[in-house]
């Protein structure tokens, strides 16, 4: 990528629609004897599509480097995901909906149980309802008060989790977690790696011991663990860096959350892939850049659930006709990182991507898989630097120099 | 690129010689049922050589960026394009062959017409003709003066277009254009982005308010529009970074300023390919390092005209033969960046490259074109990367660290 100063000059504006698709994990390795999730998958649709599309891999963040959801998604959305670091505790936050200031340093933490040793002894409280997870929010906002000149909310989340967001002057972010990780082992409190840092320590420190005093006679939660804790980070909007009017459709808390950190504007109230794609119809006319993101072929790799896994790509294949008939000028279809189903889990391989737009060189190989990728006319390149491209064949982007 | 301080430990001379023959935008994408100028050339000389060549595809600046001659140029001469900018009234005055100290400001000017009221009624004053422009010219270099300790000199382009060439310390170049862009509006005069600039916007603002003294009975051309204005680069010369004695072969100016701005001697009043491999003949034995220039199938590319373009590729290839036989260690053929005729501009789309040299890995697709390379053994790689690549072929670079 160019850098954000460059990229801020050469943006221009037309009406050209732009629309990422993110199959979040559906590149895949081969199972055993048998091939990836997409090239076992029956996709006619998609296969239609690479035939008139360009094919290329994309590295989500280096060779060789497994990325999290946010670094990969940071990458695809044409920012640097090495110089852009989105601590864990801020996307949980941005999940819920929270809208952060660069005072604020937020923290993704869990409803747990210790004994009268401080040994912990159950790191998720029995998955307590999420009811229950509601109800000990508001006792915790209603007795917690300032810590020093810092205000303190949390906000509850599913099950056992919750978010804490720490307001005040001063709160830096060089912070281990608060968690011993294991049942059975001794509570954890927050250390810093810096002295610029200690007072966020020191707070957050309080904040569970104040927590405990609260919750001491309910059960299962007595106490809570910390972790990610974080600021949020100083990310240019996609208004300002791209000149888009961006908008993101996607049913998990943590993808809107990182949406909105780069600007979009979030759909709520969706939850399937068909709701997705009427949302999409409906803004269509009202934005110029849609992020659409489809969770499950990433939940499905990471149960190693590969005939699952292969269904939700079907599926989406299915429904694909009626995001075509909506005639985006740039269509792209990736994934932000792979979840290969024999891995149970996230991996460094590339993403296979494909670009349908104006101007395209000729596309040789066909379907859309992994090694039709491989041979494909856009060749391999970083996942930071597709959003150049899509904006080029947009006519999004001026000529760089004379 | 490993970046200068390393290339120049590294760099190494030999008598081996390099050629780099840049057919200028020659790439392509296809047009409507059809294929690239490339492909659809007749070149059987070209596809010989690429027979008995590596092929590739090189990415002139970025991912999807599409580049001005300057960066893509400073590309291919093994300079970071991205760390290099070179403003466009620098290269224009290179092209007219002044040359440029670290004191220097230099601006693209238009010969214009402006109303009483000073609207610009024609940015380009009828095009009058060079021999107008050249009178003019002399006409404000004999009656300007210096403004404050600021040297001013103009020189005639062709048609409307001059250079502005200030001289003279503490000019520095955040400024934006003295140009309405269109006519009919209010003429505008240099503004500054920082307070280190207004020097220089001062100085500009009082050359066009003596300009309008001067030229005030003439017509058509009573005004001037200044743009691009801007100091020369801070570059290290190709002698200094590659230890090579460059010549430059091109008959356009820009192309020649271009390669001054990086230390390579220019061979003067060259005006076809013909007289380029001439020129190129006789100078052969003095340089270890040739930079030839073809330019119409860039100009054909942005008239849209694929026929003409076509008709370029097949001349040059007709022409081969006659450098082939100067027998140079390594040759490359490439373009610096796509000009497709179907896009009438420049465009993002990698470069076909042709090397061919000592020590090459087998090469199995074959013919010059887009696709063959895209399936070439060099695969695809920054174009600012060439430079290292021809420099080990030729023997020229040794070993990186122990």
């Amino acid at each position: 990528m160019i850098g954000e100063e460059k990229i801020r000059r050469l943006a221009v504006k037309n009406s050209a629609k732009i629309l990422l698709i993110v199959l979040d994990g559906v590149g895949d390795i081969p199972s055993a004897g048998g091939g990836t999730a997409l090239e076992e998958a029956s996709t006619p649709n998609l296969d239609a599509l690479a035939g008139e599309s360009q094919l290329g891999l994309t590295v989500p963040v280096d060779i060789g480097i497994t990325p999290g959801s946010g670094p990969a998604h940071v990458s695809l959305f044409g920012y640097d995901p090495l110089k852009h670091e989105i601590g864990r505790g801020v996307l949980e936050a941005l999940g819920v909906g929270v809208e952060l200031t660069p005072e604020d340093l937020a923290a993704r933490a869990n409803f747990a149980t210790r004994d009268e040793n401080g040994v912990i002894t159950d790191r998720r409280a029995g998955r307590i309802p999420t009811k229950e997870n509601e109800r000990l929010c508001a006792m915790i906002n209603g007795s917690m008060g300032d810590i020093g000149d810092v205000r303190v909310k949390v906000y509850p989340g599913k099950e056992h989790r919750f978010v804490v967001v720490f307001s005040g002057p001063g709160l830096s972010d060089s912070l281990y977690d608060a968690d011993p990780q294991e049942t059975g082992k001794k509570e954890k409190f927050v250390e810093s790696s810096d002295p610029a840092s200690e007072k966020a320590r020191d707070t957050a420190n309080e904040f569970i011991k104040r927590l405990q005093e609260i919750l001491k006679d309910e059960a299962p939660a007595n106490t809570c663990l910390l972790r990610g804790i974080a600021k949020s980070p100083d990310i240019l909007k996609m208004q300002e860096l791209y000149g888009l009017t961006p908008c993101a459709i996607a049913t998990y808390p943590m993808y809107k959350g990182l949406a909105r950190l780069v600007g979009m504007d979030i759909a709520e109230g969706v939850s399937t892939v068909e709701e997705e794609i009427r949302e999409l119809s409906k803004r269509f006319s009202e934005y110029d850049f849609f992020y659409m993101h489809v969770k499950k072929t990433d939940s499905y790799g990471e149960d190693g659930n590969l005939e699952s896994k292969i269904k939700e790509i079907e599926e989406f294949d299915r429904l694909l006709p009626r995001i075509l008939e909506l005639n985006p000028e740039v269509l792209c279809i990736t994934s932000d990182h792979s979840t290969p189903a024999v891995m149970k889990s996230h991996s460094w391989h590339p993403n296979p991507i494909l670009i349908k737009g104006p101007h395209m060189r000729r596309q040789e190989a066909s379907g859309f898989s992994e090694n039709s990728c491989l041979k494909g006319v856009l060749g391999s390149f970083y996942a930071k630097d597709v959003m150049q491209l899509l904006m080029s064949h947009a006519g999004k982007l001026s000529k760089y120099g004379a």
